[in-house]
């Protein structure tokens, strides 16, 4: 076999996998959007049974000989061409999977999926002993997974890789410690300054907010030709296709922010998924993600770079006016600082954008501890209530808001929280470089017009896919290695805007 | 391997199976209800991907020789035990599977697939010679796959069998004749009759629509909880798995019917494919429908012996008033014969009970003689028309509304036709049967008490999957090999009680 036809046997193999991928998210959707409440446990198999099959399917011995046969050929020779990064990618997903024993795999996805349920029931009922032995075997499970991934000094490494290819806890940690001392030092500032006005009260008209919505998301650059909204218990946004990026969201009819920066946020991973699936590669590694942190700076960017300044607010808030009667005397101004305010609080997705950081480095902190098996499980509660009075000033009254407030622990995701605060940095790189290139970016979306920075974002990040590893990537689109120096930039003018310090 | 380990070899390899076909059902739900507009190819190709994983699950060698180690064993030596019945359809599936090349069954699906679509635009455009050679192909493509099957005399037997096993073309002819003569001679009698005056004007509130189709559809037993009622263009009904029966349907503001007795109609399907996938078989042939003919049987017993009866309409008439202010002054005979009217027309979705055979008759002439190369596709429409004067007294001005309005042929399905007006006596046999079973059963009905005749269903057919083939199904429900006197004896009945003949 010629390497040119080793090379089309394994796209084709992906572009199937990419179809039945689309399958299973859609199985996943429809779960938490439309699914009658007696099919859940029927829906569960189906997702077993395709998992199954795809799972075969990475590990598939043809793909190996396929990579085999392309690995040094002239596909390669160039490894800027989308031949030689859809080889070298395939390859990393090949050889991570081959590495996970069947029998691991089915049992890590039998215990995420009674963890998820465990948790959801501990959560409700305050009762960490009950979650604890679910915990454990994930815990375990998961050792045992970074075992078979292998690593080089740390265990938590080979997890955090799947997540965020190449990175390291050791690269991590002062990166976060960064981000503290920022946020420390910002909580001291603004500590005596008066805390800005809170918008005006509700009820926010849920039809109103779910008009609004759909004028913003639209405005921003979501095709709802290309996209659904929907709602459901916990918004998320899922791609399941070419041309099909679905988010949903919430409605509190107490607070329209709620819904509506959520729905901002997962705009931003829709707009992602679609630049990159739509740039011609779909089913193969060029067409997806490059990882879990860009996939974030995309939310953030939308979230708060943008849907927090002040040029956005001056095209919004009369949308906004126009939905909600009671926003008729609002200024731009009072909007901006009504939602950038900072106030350290308990549950990270309230979190604000100061505050948020401190939240990742409290689960990293302890994900890395239990890993290293330097923490036990028992010891969990304990520990989170401790660090989280030292990071956040607070503790927690119960571990439902504190140590049971977070689904990925109970689904195996160690070393995933990482990703959020890498998002942020990411966003705020993005962000800075996007306006170095735009320079009248701020007056553009003052107008409404937000396609330069759409597109700015899809020729640097949407479609280059996973032609470059993630610091790599957001390297080449900004000109620079990428700091938490812009981050930590944004954050205190954010500061300064709103509470004069 | 002993005959109990293939066995369960097996059922294992059949309940994977269904659970991907689940997976298949969402996506084509999903397709016709929720798709973003750009999402059409991905989505092709992802029904593609799993149909083609499916077709080789289904001619998978290792099948064949468990079946080979299960039959003549101790599990077949009782026909009346599920381990002999799923055998015994397994066998009839495989054989049938391994039958169609590969190759062959692609280029159905393709054909299927572009033939569906050159349809919809010569529908629209009124363009006959557009779908022509779309036709030619699937048919020829049809033709090969009958060879496949192979067949005793007559090819169309071969596909007429992949619906409606055991089915003859020579068993359907005098039947449909018998169903023709009943019609002609209940024509004959009412020509001269007075019409049953029609129902108030329009327009009934759709959003009134929605509330009466739940309340009714809930009435006559489909659980909310485990089905869902959504909006598509071409209303329909499909079971995603276990517990999640859907329904669609479409509102007509001018005239509430049409949605209510399809909304009826899908409502029987789909209390069927709950009854069956939950009687513990679910995933085997025991737990599946047992043929279209008995499928349609169930919607439309529901349809027509149930939701068009004076019984049905003393429960449900104050309930649609409710809803509707413009029906205060109907009583639930005017409600009967309105809804009961004999008007031959054009359209066989738009037929009466009793004409709608009619229209089965025309297609199978029709697609016989097509099968058997009688017909050439070029002299389609004049033989349509030729026929439908024949047989309905009616020429169709255009082909859209002629020969053009199925969409059966465009994706190949020919032989399905003749299982409408089987379903349509079947139908006829069981409520016979019901009644004699529950002697108070319009008594129950006028109450809104349903159950006992869902019960009844459930026990006699329902329940069994396919235990039995269909004839000896309804054999076994009903005490008595099928007929189509018990259809006659209701249209005559029906004639007399609207029309006074």
């Amino acid at each position: 076999m010629t390497a040119r036809q080793a090379y089309d046997a394994l796209l084709a193999h992906s572009r199937a996998s990419a179809d039945i991928i689309a399958a299973l998210s859609l199985l996943g959707w429809d779960q938490q959007v439309m699914l009658p409440a007696q099919a859940h446990a029927g829906r569960a198999n189906q997702i077993g049974a395709l998992t199954a099959i795809l799972h075969r399917r990475a590990c598939d011995p043809a793909m190996g000989q396929w990579l085999a046969d392309c690995e040094g050929s002239e596909l390669t020779a160039d490894p800027a061409t989308p031949e030689a990064a859809n080889i070298r990618e395939l390859r990393r997903d090949y050889d991570q999977a081959v590495k996970i024993p069947e029998a691991l795999a089915v049992a890590l996805a039998q215990a995420a999926s009674t963890g998820q349920r465990a948790w959801e029931l501990a959560r409700k009922d305050n009762d960490f002993q009950a979650f604890a032995p679910h915990l454990q075997t994930l815990l375990d499970l998961s050792r045992e997974k970074a075992q078979a991934l292998g690593y080089q000094t740390e265990a938590y490494d080979a997890l955090l890789d799947l997540y965020e290819p190449g990175e390291k806890a050791a690269a991590i940690a002062p990166v976060l410690a960064e981000l503290r001392d920022a946020a420390v030092d910002i909580l001291g500032r603004i500590k005596d300054a008066p805390a800005p006005a809170d918008l005006p009260d509700g009820p926010y008209d849920t039809a109103a907010q779910e008009t609004l919505l759909r004028q913003v998301t639209a405005l921003i650059g979501l095709s709802p030709t290309a996209s659904r909204l929907d709602v459901s218990a916990h918004p998320f946004s899922t791609l399941i296709g070419p041309g099909d990026a679905r988010i949903t969201t919430r409605f509190d009819p107490a607070d329209f922010t709620k819904a509506f920066f959520g729905a901002v946020h997962e705009t931003g991973h829709a707009l992602y998924s679609l630049g990159h699936v739509g740039n011609g590669h779909y089913g193969t590694p060029m067409g997806e993600p490059a990882s879990f942190a860009v996939h974030e700076s995309q939310s953030r960017l939308w979230e708060n770079q943008v849907a927090r300044s002040l040029p956005f607010w001056r095209h919004v808030t009369p949308m906004a006016a126009a939905c909600f009667p009671q926003l008729a005397g609002t200024s731009p101004e009072a909007m901006v600082k009504a939602v950038g305010a900072v106030r350290p609080g308990l549950i990270r997705v309230d979190a604000d954008e100061t505050t948020y950081n401190l939240h990742i480095i409290l689960r990293f902190e302890l994900e890395l501890a239990l890993v290293r098996g330097d923490l036990a499980v028992a010891d969990l509660p304990g520990a989170w209530n401790e660090k989280s009075q030292a990071i956040l000033g607070l503790t927690p009254p119960t571990d439902a808001l504190g140590c049971l407030q977070d689904v990925h622990w109970s689904t195996g995701a160690f070393g995933y929280f990482p990703t959020y605060s890498l998002g942020n940095i990411y966003a705020a790189c993005l962000f800075e470089a996007a306006g170095r290139a735009i320079p009248d970016l701020p007056e553009r979306m003052a107008a409404g017009d937000f396609a330069p920075l759409l597109q700015w974002l899809h020729t640097n990040i949407h479609a280059k896919g996973r032609q470059l590893p993630p610091r790599a990537l957001i390297a080449a689109a900004t000109g620079q290695q990428p700091t938490a120096a812009p981050l930590v930039r944004h954050l205190r003018a954010k500061a300064s805007a709103i509470y004069g310090v």
